[in-house]
């Protein structure tokens, strides 16, 4: 086989054979394919895209390229979640200890974020002395004990995976429906889920621009979940919009915290009972209703917080200790009237700026800075009125750069609910 | 600006304004690209394409990465020549000294071949002791004395093709329209040509598969070259059978040189006096008619190979002491009726495994192997009679792997003309 020849049959549109894409995947991971040509191989399925069977095998191809965990001690009452990621998305810091709370095993293995947000660890890691890597004698420990724990995946767990996703950040080879439903199944196969909910973000904030395109990614993941017997679900919600108020890692914590305490955004808590009463119907096998009054009984008795506190404790973690800038200045409406929209990809972008993302996977973030929404869509403003709190160290952010991500109109606009959709 | 913006918007399909093609090109040329980013960039043109304006937006920034000659001195009655590649074509070795010895300058700045054939340079290379670098002087005195030079291009012309060159070779980004055409033209802009002839080879064997394809090229030079002030004029000739009898560098030379003294093989010989007659027409700037009748005149006359002769002599070449492979096997046909058709790729793969192409540009080749056709398509052949006669020397090739690329057939078809179709 020739990696060029392989190459341009992707190129020109052809579907490739297990073979190939093996050749291509295991080529790359033992080096001997180098970067230029795994990227142009990479742009020309983001481009040509792949068939079922392609993308079948290419997630096979990554599974196997590391270690596969065996999880069924746990026992079928073990739920797991993935966001595709979007700004402000702090769920699963909530969902995980509210869905444990009814009983549920909830065993995340999270990641580091690339881009202009952190990822679900490294918001974890705000909370001072938090250890996200667990042995596997402390993890068993804590499901036990707690039903939940969230952790950094292990190192050898779709090694293909963590060599193709750095090259695809870097190569403008992210966005494929492929691509990415392989990478995820690939991940959360290995690590032995079977029984997953899938949070499908869908918006300018978001992998996923339209709903056709979130839907086609959920299909493609519940097909690859079919062909190992595991159960994916898909929740389609809209990420045009911040999620909740807080866009940064510590101050996400702090609104987790919040919000578990029963101080919800609108949004976020539409969200958060909509994953979670699906987890555990999921999970206990039980109606979506039942699952629903357990969760809301939960998040009302402050069961879920408990669990959240206990997860902080358990991990080592001291969230008195939570360390958020103490410089911050707010910005002012300069009109009056109904906010209808607020950009999430350019307040991702300005909350990275501020120093809470990362570019390059050796970046280090500054857990402290972001931003605070004080409006949502849909909140009427008047002028002089504060929009958002912007929580920063060395680096500032013009209030014009952020003024102009608030779109503000007379009329007040119906506000469309977060979940958009649901698949499984 | 940022590179990835930059790869993601083509990706998505959309145009790219001056700048962002600049920012690529240039980042590349100065090292401020990697490689991985660049073929990502490279695989998106491929599959996604560039409008007019950005084709010519590519050209001029890749014409201004290097030096511009100037070579208004040699006057109006210069004609340059050029082809996309194709399997044994060996043609400018007969046009350009044919064409030159009716008065036409013939200044061809050659490149060394990548993939399964070698260059026009390498093909000339094969003659021991001949220089394909030219100092200015002898390149003036050359053309003043015999109207002709076969040379080597100048190291600082087009820079950013030879780097963006050798990386498309080995990513599989070389059959893309925008990026053919804008190599082609920016080197031939920057060389000074003012008219040129390209034989733009159509076919398995060439990188244009289809007509169509072929003639879309064609537009797309002929149109930048008008924003030059630069007269094109496209061939379209055949490539799905080698051309004329020889693949491999001094067999080609061997067959040129049979050629000028009137030995043709009948494609060889459309496509010569075709190429040739434009070239005079358009050089002179006289009829078809008139152009046609002095080319067939200084082919008979023997004119040509005279001036073949004075070009070997003048550039330090000895065409006695060629050094050819006198270790050869012939293969016979194992059946009998009419070739219908022979594969110009697979036979140049065949001629490369025996050493006469290079994989990678420091490879070297072995000037001295090849093959020889001695059946073209619509002879007749019999069982056990020579279709091919091997050069080799230490590599051989099994006759199975040979014989299959000939299709031979009970009833005689009809033989297409090699020139396909015309352009200006």
């Amino acid at each position: 086989m020739d990696t060029i020849d392989i190459i341009n049959k992707k190129r020109m549109g052809f579907s490739l054979t297990r073979e190939e894409i093996s050749y291509m995947v295991m080529g790359y991971v033992k080096e001997e394919i180098p970067d230029y040509q795994m990227s142009a191989f990479l742009m020309s399925i983001c481009t040509k895209g792949m068939n079922e069977e392609e993308t079948f095998d290419l997630t096979d191809v990554m599974l196997h390229s590391g270690e596969i965990l065996d999880t069924s001690m746990f026992g079928i009452h073990t739920v797991d979640k993935h966001s595709t990621g979007g700004v402000g998305d702090k769920t699963t810091l909530v969902v995980a200890p509210l869905v444990a709370s009814v009983g549920v095993n909830v065993i995340k293995m999270s990641g580091r974020g690339l881009g202009f947000t952190g990822g679900t660890i490294d918001k974890l890691e705000s909370i001072p002395g938090l250890r996200t890597y667990l042995t596997e004698e402390e993890l068993m420990k804590q499901i036990e004990d707690i039903h939940v724990c969230i952790a950094s995946g292990g190192k050898d767990l779709v090694i293909a995976d963590k060599k193709m996703y750095a090259l695809r950040d870097v190569t403008g080879t992210v966005e494929s429906i492929p691509l990415i439903a392989s990478s995820i199944m690939s991940k959360k196969i290995a690590a032995g889920s079977k029984k997953i909910v899938m949070d499908v973000k869908v918006g300018n904030g978001a992998l996923m621009k339209t709903k056709e395109e979130a839907e086609q990614l959920s299909k493609t993941m519940i097909q690859i979940g079919k062909k190992y017997g595991v159960q994916v679900e898909c929740v389609l919600s809209d990420m045009t919009c911040p999620l909740g108020y807080a866009i940064g890692n510590a101050l996400e914590v702090k609104e987790s915290i919040e919000a578990l305490k029963g101080n919800f955004a609108p949004d976020f808590y539409e969200l958060v009972v909509f994953l979670a009463s699906r987890m555990v119907a999921l999970g206990l096998e039980i109606s979506l209703e039942e699952a629903k009054r357990m969760v809301l009984e939960n998040l009302e008795n402050k069961k879920a917080y408990d669990v959240f506190l206990e997860l902080v404790k358990k991990q080592h973690g001291n969230i008195d200790e939570m360390d958020i800038a103490n410089t911050s200045y707010t910005v002012l409406s300069e009109e009056e009237g109904y906010i209808t929209s607020i950009d999430a990809l350019e307040l991702a972008k300005i909350s990275s700026m501020l120093g809470s993302g990362r570019e390059k996977l050796d970046d280090v973030i500054d857990y402290g800075v972001g931003l605070w929404l004080l409006k949502k869509p849909g909140d009427f403003v008047k002028k002089g009125e504060a929009l958002i709190q912007v929580y920063y160290r060395e680096k500032m952010v013009e209030k014009e750069e952020i003024l102009k991500n608030f779109i503000i109109e007379k009329e007040r606009k119906e506000i469309s609910s977060v979940v958009l959709g649901y698949l499984k």
